[in-house]
């Protein structure tokens, strides 16, 4: 039954024999920044003791209530969720786990689980890190965590309509591969690509490094099966309809609260053989951000586009440079030294190579050309970057991202604003940003901060996390572009909807799910009550 | 008062002093197709005698109950609505019209409309071809219709973000014509575009003839606010969100039954010089859907797309030929003519010359080339077809028109289908289809059927009606495309949507209007039963 204890780290991120240190010069350069002297790395980590399940959960659902199992699915992989995870003791563990193969499993379990007072938390890769899938009773007797990676089956391929039917609880590697060898290619790489699901890329509204060109989750999905306490819900598979309001749009987002969504019939092209990487040097975000618009607005759209600020391009070429000709040895060569330590890196894809290079945006302004390797190497290591987030906390170092989104035109501010208000909260902080994805009327902005904060974890997230969501909803941000809402976005959730919104959608619950059974606690904890 | 009365006919489409006659050669061919020997035109529409209304709506509301004004808001204009108008007495018109100016006169209406008990019917340009703004009291003691063209200003433009806020009473070409005056262009062109406002569009989740290449309606919404009778929405103007489900795709499409759109802000675009247009003929319809579905998923993407199939091919350029050098003429100096009768007029319409002839499916297949002269007559003459219905009906001919969406491997079929279902419903029909939109994973068809009903207007629509409805849900079509539910479509609906969607729909009734005014009998007739 331990499929998912034997994949993933409990404790961290991903694969368990996957340790990545920091090479000794990042690693002085990072400490400096932060104000860290020399500090062990603490990388042993104890299985920790948690509490007894509520047995007759297990026994009424025939599910497993080994500790490892339960570990495995005590937590998601936010900060918050790392930190809890690595405490001597587990408060919070779901009582028994579940891993149902089909419709007509699924059915008997929230028969059961109605009857007998369970909540039911659905889990895919578990990769939430808004904490998702946090084993939350609320008012019931019992948890169980309902794991869908074992319904992980390509069902069909329609070559014709470029769509494919596919299992919700499929990883995305496994995804990708099965696709590859028919020609064809999703093109959804969330950061948690190789351990998350469809399923749970659906229930969460994901996007993807790729979805600049193909889109986000919601424009690849053609139509969709649900699973609710009510009944089953599977929409029209046409490519456009106006035949009412789209109800496919209220169960993409609703994070297991909704109904569990089984299996999608998705858009998917003809796999393109690879990804020319063009790389520039802008002389500020700001001039990137221009350049950018430039490609949204006026083409030629990249498949992938990202723009670093300042202080990302610096520490990502100090990281690079540290380990490769690349970066400061190579610029200083070109003598443009000046340039780089206030420089902004502007990293784009194509399917074709010559549209590279000729956007019109790209020949305004005074970018530097430095070719092909950026890219490339960040398409190499493009998944590591949570596993280096271990390695930080093993030395005390808090690591938080967060995202949001919004016009061109209050772009600029909302970056400032942002990165500011995390300063502030947190005086000592690193704050990296990147534009991750553009679209023509805005683009998204992704925030990392880290922070020494040994003893003080969770407090020193806290100041930061809140400082950034107030910042993002008072200065025309979205609470999330791509992560979700989870449990820590519910006030941020509230604020950007409005009191009807949120009654729409309580009133969706009470429709779908009117004992509250599932995923307690999260997107809508207020509603049925 | 009677503004709207002065701008459209009542009996009929469009401009009151525009009447476009038949050319004789044509008219000859199509009465021989309908089996019709010679008929004379019963043009004459004399001013129906109209039911008196519940004096109390319009004196609640300060509103006008003046006959020219009921009249000109009794019905939507659609063939049956229009043999129902042209009737000497009208037993459907609203009891009062109301031309509000602000969201506080909206609120105001509602208020009154609760507390009296009036049912409110919004209505935009009222160019609804389901029936959507039939004036109907339902369990009401009166109807209200709030004609929201005097809510029709350009609020603003982001020129740096490509958005403008504008009011939804705005029609097509004030809109435009603002726009283009800024450089920009929103590019929603439906057939009823000179007639037709922004919000009816949203309302509706339209499609326009250009949306191939600029995006359905619903792609063109960056956010909205909507005033229903339990408050205001308005959703994030931001380009993207993982903020949990998406409360916008439930109010586009709601048709005036779950609030009243006020304002939008939309994408736009910058607009271009012009579009060039290339035609091709195809060997069959079943071919240009081939070079279609290359197009739409290798490109380049146009930003028009038609597909004529044989006897529409057949029938447009009888048409053309009768009046100008074009059609028959022309290719018969080709020596083409074989081909011509039964070949399939393919039209693209792109930003750029250069792609209108480079797509790797143009290439393949035996197709002709047969220059840009159709499609620049296209484009100065599509907006006239509705048109030609008043002056067809004036002859007892029956038009209708109606139009679905499929994936590519299911439409030949569905075209099939439906087409063979209207012939045998209706034997003396002519039938005639084209593909009016394209997406990578599949494409809509947009059907006309004509016939001989004189005296027998309703029962021969009935019979056609029903039929192609019951082959587009049989044969994995959605009910609409992009005309919407109205009251035509509401049977449809229930069926593709199945028991628990048309339940959530039901329960978004009950949350934003608990009291059943907004527009009774549409779209979600039995909710609050």
């Amino acid at each position: 039954m331990a499929t998912m204890t034997q994949r993933v780290k409990w404790w961290g991120w991903g694969d368990p024999s996957r340790n990545l240190e920091l090479k000794s010069d990042f690693q002085n350069y990072l400490f400096d920044r932060l104000n860290i002297s020399d500090r062990e790395r603490e990388s042993a980590h104890s299985l920790p003791e948690i509490l007894p399940p509520n047995p007759e959960v297990a026994k009424s659902l025939s599910g497993s209530m080994e500790d490892s199992d339960r570990l495995a699915h005590a937590a998601g992989k936010s900060y918050v969720d790392l930190i809890r995870i690595r405490k001597p003791r587990i408060d919070l563990a779901p009582d028994a786990v579940v891993w149902p193969e089909s419709v007509a499993d699924l059915n008997r379990i929230f028969q059961v689980s109605r009857k007998e007072g369970w909540a039911v938390v659905p889990f895919g890769g578990g990769t939430s890190v808004l904490r998702g899938v946090e084993p939350i009773s609320g008012p019931k007797k019992g948890v169980v965590t309902v794991n869908l990676t074992r319904m992980n089956r390509i069902l069909s391929i329609d070559k014709t309509s470029h769509t494919a039917h596919i299992q919700a609880g499929i990883f995305g590697p496994a995804l990708e591969s099965h696709l590859s060898s028919e020609g064809f290619e999703l093109g959804h790489y969330p950061q948690s690509f190789e351990f998350s699901t469809l399923g749970g890329w659906i229930a969460a509204r994901s996007a993807g490094q790729n979805s600049t060109g193909y889109g986000r989750i919601e424009d690849l999905v053609v139509s969709l099966r649900a699973i609710t306490p009510e009944g089953e819900i599977v929409t029209r598979e046409v490519p456009s309809s106006a035949t009412g309001p789209e109800m496919e749009e209220v169960l993409i987002g609703s994070e297991g609260t909704l109904g569990i969504i089984t299996d999608a019939v998705m858009r998917i092209h003809e796999k393109p053989d690879r990804i020319f990487y063009a790389s520039y040097l802008c002389s500020t975000f700001s001039e990137g951000i221009d350049v950018l618009r430039g490609l949204a607005q006026k083409g030629p759209v990249p498949t992938i586009a990202r723009l670093s600020d300042e202080p990302e391009t610096e520490l990502s070429f100090k990281q690079a440079g540290a380990d490769s000709k690349l970066g400061f040895k190579l610029l200083k060569m070109m003598g443009k030294r000046a340039y780089v330590e206030k420089g902004a890196h502007l990293l784009l894809g194509y399917e074709d190579q010559y549209l590279s290079t000729i956007g019109e945006s790209l020949r305004k302004g005074d970018l530097i050309k430095i070719g092909k390797s950026p890219g490339e190497k960040w398409e190499k290591t493009r998944f590591d970057l949570p596993y280096f987030r271990d390695t930080l906390m093993d030395y005390g170092i808090l690591v938080e991202t967060l995202e949001t989104a919004t016009t061109w035109s209050k772009l600029n501010n909302l970056y400032q604003k942002v990165r500011l208000s995390i300063l502030e909260a947190i005086p000592n902080a690193l704050v990296l940003t990147h534009v991750s994805h553009i679209y023509p009327e805005g683009a998204s902005l992704y925030f990392t901060f880290m922070a020494d904060a040994k003893g003080k974890e969770l407090e020193t997230w806290k100041r930061g996390k809140e400082a950034a969501n107030r910042a993002i909803l008072s200065n025309g941000g979205t609470m999330s572009h791509h992560h979700g809402v989870g449990m820590d976005h519910i006030e941020g959730l509230q604020e950007e909807r409005g009191p009807l919104q949120m009654k729409m959608l309580r009133s969706m619950k009470e429709t779908l799910d009117p004992n509250g059974i599932l995923n307690p606690g999260k997107l809508i904890p207020d509603a049925l009550s």
